[in-house]
Parts: structure tokens; C-alpha cells; sequence
């Protein structure tokens, strides 16, 4: 790890690991915190799902969302994914001095509104302003607590021969959010897929304990997260490119910016690793919600290449699809 | 409430109120939120109390401690005084691209060994980097999660002739990160008093139901805090001026600078409310303990000025002490 933090390490990819393995965990192991998941679980009468994100992203409002609906979906989804019952949240603010009083008031709205459609209550909260030059805009933390309803999902269950599902297209928020940002770039239509997955999170346990295994895609987009899935096991995932649900206008955008979708971060999408005897019923549970009407099947669990995520291309080709090293998007959530 | 944020919305005084009650409260309304607590009681099997704070202090290397300290302190006190036996801890980081790696760590061994003598784990965390001059160098969220072990513990508990206590000095916090940052004004020794206080909440646990409310004075220091006692009830607390614990580098300090260490935050201070036949129980259950050794009776609440803070000065005279309205001191947590 260098001497100064770059850009490169609020990535999600290699970088931001080698701040927390190289940094934050030898100085605060503790057993949650090691299994380095998006949500911890605590010991308790009743176990509990516990998720803190910050949202820094720029511009704060895109087309599709803004900061406060993606403050409470990316810490519902984080519970959610974890096998968590979403039910508390916390809102830390950090406002920029001169902050538009109109802009705080859509943004809370957001905030409120999220909430209710995700069924958690903002039970508790924060404010601080700092000078104009020391911050850009606003920037949220929502921490939040959920009950734990799948105490067995774990990277540990993922088994070889298991299939390999998305909710939906792949990598549209990234790529709204740098469209938004460079507006005479590309004309489009590309919305963000920022919303709630806790719904389809609650479908897919009706599987039981033959779902194995999910998150949500969000910094490094759905490669990135899936490395992390068979990363240090001796499985692969194997992705067919043709049954990646793309959206044919961010797919668009992507190529003209020279982005790769799946790289791209999404914020309303879930991918799982399940048996591979439920996958059908799997996609008809995901597609009983309008949330996850865009759900595919895209891949399985296999030994051929250990660590690694794989991509069977159109063309009966295959390449390696290694975890984002940089900062493709800084600041896209 | 104006149309541009100010850093006086910041300060834990009256704007901070007219944000939260004018835009924050009525978007989020709900049960627990209302209460308006450093802590929220969760419903569960076991209750819970959630709390969260994100810290900016200037600089963020001060006397006695630094933001990673001060960050576990905060979040750990607000469980303590709410009644809550602290726990977890969750810590979002979000750095300034530039950010030496050095401060990082030197702030993650403070957040560790701070979190140790507290007795909380940090389990969940997130990192985000923001471009330069999009923030300060480092910003801290901590959230966290206590048991509730007090849940009578409450403002509307206060009764007329209960006994005010803090544990400790006065203003000593907002007073050295105020002199940090100017350290051509003043030549001083002046320490922050930054520190947990679970264990001497934990301490006054004994004193059971005796014990009515526990604070700690953070920003806008002890006057605003005992305000937020008494606000919009019958009762008042008078307190004598020449009890007040000052520690005599600070309030030498304070003068040259023009601040009343009244109004200075502290952020390792216990204010507590409690049946006045238990006065004496208490101090000498504060003072049992080291970080309570500057223990003192300060006041008592009387129905004498409805709602208001009153106090006796050392000739004899009456001043009343008002809320914050400003910002005395920005960015001091």
C-alpha cells in the first residue's frame, strides 16, 4: 500500500482490499468484523444483520435516484443480501456550508420515501456542516440493523455444479451516474437501478438452505463481486456473455465511454448462487416481483479455472475477468 | 429556517433544532425517531439502542486524543447515557484523496485501542475517498449498538428537587481543539477531556430507579445540554456558578478567547439527574472512578423558571443560561 490514499482505494476493487487487509484489519480483528462481509452478525436473543455505508457520489442527483434514495437502498441491500430482515436505520449527514435548503428537503423526501417502500424506519440520526471547500454538497452514512432470517448463506455454501442468477441488467447505475456527470458526452436515456432488493432477497428464502449464497453488486460492479465469491476457494464461475441482461442504452453508453458494463457498479440488483435443481423455480420467484422482471440466468459454479470468474464469450471464447484494480468510477455511490 | 445551510446548522444549538425539526423530523417521523434521543430503543427480543455520529473535527490530531478516539468515545457515550451497555460498532471512513497513509494509521490504533477499553467491537465497516478538495483529510461515522439496561431512564423521569452531577471538568474539549487551531493565541496546557464514560454510567446503574436521565454534554457544552433537560416542562435546574468543575488551564483559556466554557463541548463528561436523597451515594460512586475523580454536585431542578437553565452566580446574582443558538464552535466532533 502506498504513502497517501488515491483515488484508487474508495474503488471497491484491489486497492480498497489492500486498505482494509493491509490497515484496518490487523488493527481492529475481531470475529464479524474478519469475515469482511457487507453485513455483520451479532450474537444475541434474536440475531442480528448489522451494515454501515457512507454515500459520496457525484452528481447527487442522477437520473433514476439521488443520494438519499441510494443511502437507504445500499444499507437495505447490504442487510438484505445478508440474509437479514431490514428493520432500523441510522442517517449521518455531513453538509457542505451553503448547502441549497431545497436540495436537503428533495433529498430527505427521498430518504422518507425509500424507507417506507423498504419497510425500515430512521430511528436515529446526525447532522454536521462543514465549511464551504471541505466537503461537495452532501455526503450520507445510513447504518442499519436487521434480523437475521438465513443464519446458513455463507461464500462457505456456494457448491461446484450451482447456477448463477441476476435480478436484472447489469451495470446501470455506474454508467447513469458518469452520464449524468459528463452530460455533453452522450445523449441517452440510461437510468440508474437504484431501489430495494430486500423483496427479492424474501422470495428467494423460500428456497431454504438450497440458496446459497448472495449479494448485490454495487463498486466494481457484478465482475468484481463475483470474483469475491470463489476468490482463495478451488471453484470458478463460469458467465455466459450472451444471457448477461443488458440494458441496450447503457450498454450503448458504455462503449462510447469506454466502460465495461460489468465493471460498472448497479444498486438495485442481486446476484445468488443457488442449487442448481431450483434454478428455474429461483427465476420464477425473482420474476413474480416488477424489481426483478429483468432476472437471467448467467452462469455456473464449476472447478475448471480455481479463483477465478470466467467469461464464455458469444464467440465460443472465453477470458479471465479479473476484480477491478482502480477506480474505474470514482464516487458512483 | 434559511434556503443556505450554515455552519451555524451545525452546532448542536437552536439552528441545529429548527433543521431537525423544521425538514428532518416531519420527512421521517416515527416513533423512535420523535424521541429525538442520542439512541434509539429498538423493539426486539432483547432491546436495543442504536445511535450514530459522524465526526469533523479541526484538526483532526488535537490534545488528549484525535478524531479515531473521539469517534469511538462520541458513539459509545450516547449508548452509555441512553442506558444502553455499548457493544458494536460500525465506522465509515471517507478520506481525502492525498490523505497520508501515517495519520490513517495512527487514527485506526487509536480507534482500536480506544474501542478495547470501551469494551465495543468494531464489526462492519466502509470506506469511501473523495478527490481533493472535496473534503479534509479524514471524516468518521461511527454507529452503534448497546443492550438496554436502564430503560427508565428518560428526561420526562426528572423530578422537582432531583440533584444535578456532572463527573468531571467542564469544556475542556471544544477548548483545546479550539487552542489547536490557534496555537499563536494562547500558550497552554489544556487537555481534552475525550474518553468513555460507560463505565461510570454503568456505575451509576446501582443508584436503580433513583437515577432519572444521564447526558453527556457534547456540542453546544453543558447550558444547551441542561436546556435540552428541561425544555418545554414546568421544572428548571439552577445551578451555582462556584461549583462548577473548571479546569483552571481551560477557563483561563476560555477567557483570552472569549468562550464560556459553559457552552464548550466536552466529550468525556457525565451529566446526570437523580433523587436527591442519592446525591451523596452517587458522587462517591463517580468518584470511585478515575475518569470520575472531578466528580461535583453542580445544581438542582426546581419549578422556580419553567423550561429554563438559571445560574447562581458566586455574588449572590441570577443569569440565565440559554441554548446555543450559533455556532460558537464549528467542527469541534
Amino acid at each position: 500500500m502506498e504513502d497517501t490514499i488515491t483515488l484508487d482505494f474508495g474503488s471497491g476493487g484491489k486497492k480498497t482490499s489492500a486498505l482494509i487487509e493491509e490497515l484496518i484489519l490487523p488493527l481492529l480483528s475481531n470475529e464479524a468484523l474478519d469475515e469482511l462481509d457487507d453485513g455483520a452478525v451479532l450474537a444475541g436473543n434474536e440475531k442480528l444483520v448489522f451494515s454501515t455505508d457512507s454515500f459520496v457520489v457525484d452528481p447527487y442527483f442522477f437520473p433514476g435516484g439521488d443520494i438519499g434514495k441510494l443511502a437507504v437502498c445500499g444499507t437495505v441491500n447490504d442487510l438484505a443480501v445478508s440474509g437479514g430482515e431490514p428493520k432500523y436505520l441510522s442517517l449521518g449527514l455531513i453538509l457542505e456550508e451553503g448547502f441549497p435548503r431545497k436540495d436537503l428537503e428533495r433529498i430527505l423526501s427521498s430518504v422518507a420515501r425509500t424507507a417506507k417502500e423498504a419497510g425500515v424506519m430512521v430511528v436515529t440520526g446526525d447532522t454536521k456542516v462543514v465549511e464551504r471547500g471541505k466537503g461537495d454538497g452532501i455526503y450520507i452514512n445510513t447504518s442499519g440493523i436487521g434480523f437475521l432470517r438465513a443464519p446458513w448463506l455463507s461464500r462457505k455454501a456456494i457448491r461446484e455444479g450451482d447456477a448463477v442468477l441476476i435480478s436484472g441488467t447489469i451495470g446501470c447505475h455506474g454508467t447513469a451516474v458518469m452520464l449524468a456527470r459528463n452530460e455533453n458526452l452522450v445523449e441517452g436515456n440510461v437510468l440508474s437501478d437504484c431501489g430495494p432488493v430486500h423483496r427479492l432477497a424474501g422470495k428467494l428464502l423460500e428456497l431454504g438452505e438450497d440458496l446459497h449464497f448472495m449479494r448485490d453488486p454495487t463498486r466494481g460492479g457484478a465482475a468484481t463481486t463475483l470474483c469475491e465469491f470463489v476468490e482463495g476457494t478451488d471453484l470458478s464461475i463460469e458467465l455466459d456473455e450472451k444471457s448477461l441482461p443488458l440494458d441496450p442504452a447503457a450498454a450503448g453508453a458504455c462503449e462510447i465511454l469506454g466502460l465495461d458494463p460489468l465493471y460498472s457498479a448497479s444498486e438495485g440488483r442481486l446476484l445468488c448462487v443457488l442449487a442448481k435443481e431450483r434454478a428455474g423455480e429461483a427465476l420464477a420467484l425473482l420474476k413474480s416481483l416488477p424489481e426483478g422482471e429483468g432476472a437471467a440466468l448467467i452462469g455456473r459454479v464449476t472447478r475448471r479455472s480455481p479463483g477465478k470468474v470466467i467469461i464464455r464469450t458469444a464467440f465460443g471464447g472465453a477470458r479471465i475477468a479479473a476484480r477491478l484494480a482502480g477506480a474505474q468510477l470514482p464516487r458512483i455511490c
